[in-house]
């Protein structure tokens, strides 16, 4: 139980972190900040905060847990901004999506304090941003990636991992460099593809014409380019060599598709087909330990 | 109303329209043949069809509707092995994800006759195959785009409209070459790029762990990977050419990405995710006519 959230970024993310801690009981007081004074306003009128502040370090003032939610390359200014108001024995968490990025930030920018601070990322979304779409069951039954560095107390990842596990999480612990080669291959990439195949289209006279008969097919392969601009781009950039080198595989993998289509091999094609049919159609979501530990040789 | 459809094809694609037929009382019998015995056997145990025939010559028999729910590359070979069975009046249509070279193997087959056949497609499916799937409500609402050559006669094309709308689609008319174009952006592409998507990860070491932990947005993005390899086998190679167009669209729009993300440029690579973003949150689904009428310039 914590007596207050010191909830930094009251957007979807952070927003639906208060309403699920409220709603476990877990949390007696939020107190919000976001960049955008509105933001924070509705997210209290929205009962979703209990009070807005002004400043981050307000919002971390006599917090017993931070959560930072905001794009991940605002990660080390806002941790300057409130380091100052910490107390001794709060707990820190984020929810950005590249996790060696935040974990080097959190260490320019906290130094010896830096051992408050759990990176990690529930694995979930929307297409939609803003408070008002802040939901209290977005993180049940998602899988949390926590990611301690050398420097991580066992006790404060324990405390991390217990506080998602309250929400109905599944919770795996890796450093963070497994988790950003991970994300990009299985979520960075095909965001990527996903913003490149929408701007394919938009881009052509008839991209109108053609979007109009799009089908169902469509419809869930480019649902993810509708995603943050600015949550998207700071993935992008703070993990690029990972996705770079993701990229690399997908192109060699697309050349090998399309030379049996333009050379018409019937077989060959036949056979790359059936082996990504055959790996997507045997896919049976995030496998998960039966009784999800956090495996105890990364705790 | 017909007295007998003859079906040729008996999986998911044809044995739902034999369903949906039946329901809307719109067949009084279903002979159905596939190329696989166990297929139209099984569908007559499952009472898709009727009755069940060794070759495709003895499903059109006597039929004064045919549906050809066959791989692209068949029909040629089919609509050879039916011709001579052909009754004066039957109409014949397909659902076919091509239409250029449906077409024309129509006019091979059929020559002078080919005026029976009504060049269709359907933008629905599923990720599963095969009669046990097939569900009487696959096309309600579903857009079917049909594709008259220069010699359907108009009575001919109203007949296969009037059937499409009574199992509850949308139709839209416009030219083979029109419809192969639009189906290569926003159908044919997403294929290709999630094969490739699924085989780079499934060529990697670390591929199985990767997908242990991939999410909802990898989940929607990757779904039409697990297609049928043998239709999409097909797609691929008949319509290379349009799919290789919006190929090069595809990369040129993923190296504007690519070199943002490489040097950092936060600012254009935020605009061009916006651009994808805003693109894809403005798609509303198909566009359909409010009264959904047949462009008359078409018909």
């Amino acid at each position: 139980m914590f007596e207050r959230l010191g909830l930094i970024g009251c957007g979807l993310m952070g927003g639906s972190f208060a309403l699920a801690l409220k709603r476990a009981g877990l949390v007696q007081r939020v107190v919000g900040y976001s960049r955008s004074p509105a933001s924070s306003r509705r997210a209290r009128e929205l009962g979703v905060i209990d009070e807005d502040v002004a400043t981050a370090a307000q919002a971390a003032t006599g917090a017993d847990l931070v959560l930072l939610a905001v794009p991940v390359a605002a990660t080390e200014s806002t941790l300057r901004a409130l380091q100052p108001a910490l107390a001794a024995d709060t707990l820190i968490m984020d929810v950005g999506s590249t996790k060696a990025d935040v974990a080097a930030a959190a260490e320019r920018a906290l130094g010896e304090r830096a051992d408050v601070f759990v990176p990690c990322h529930p694995i979930t979304g929307r297409e939609v941003a803003g408070v008002e779409h802040a939901d209290p069951h977005l993180y049940r039954g998602t899988q949390v990636i926590v990611t301690p560095t050398g420097r991580t107390p066992a006790a404060r990842l324990e405390q991390a991992v217990a506080v998602w596990r309250a929400l109905g999480c599944k919770v795996l612990s890796m450093p963070p460099a497994a988790h950003d080669a991970a994300l990009a291959a299985v979520s960075h990439l095909p965001h990527l593809l996903a913003f490149a195949f929408m701007n394919s289209l938009v881009e052509q006279a008839d991209g109108p014409s053609y979007l109009s008969m799009a089908g169902p097919g469509f419809r869930d392969f480019s649902r993810i380019a509708a995603g943050d601009p600015a949550l998207w781009r700071d993935v992008l950039i703070a993990n690029r060599e990972q996705i770079g080198a993701q990229l690399r595989h997908f192109q060699q993998a697309l050349a090998d598709l399309q030379q049996a289509m333009d050379h018409s091999s019937s077989d060959v094609l036949m056979q790359l087909i059936e082996r990504a049919s055959t790996a997507r159609a045997g896919w049976a979501g995030p496998a998960l330990a039966p009784a999800d530990p956090v495996p105890p040789s990364h705790v």
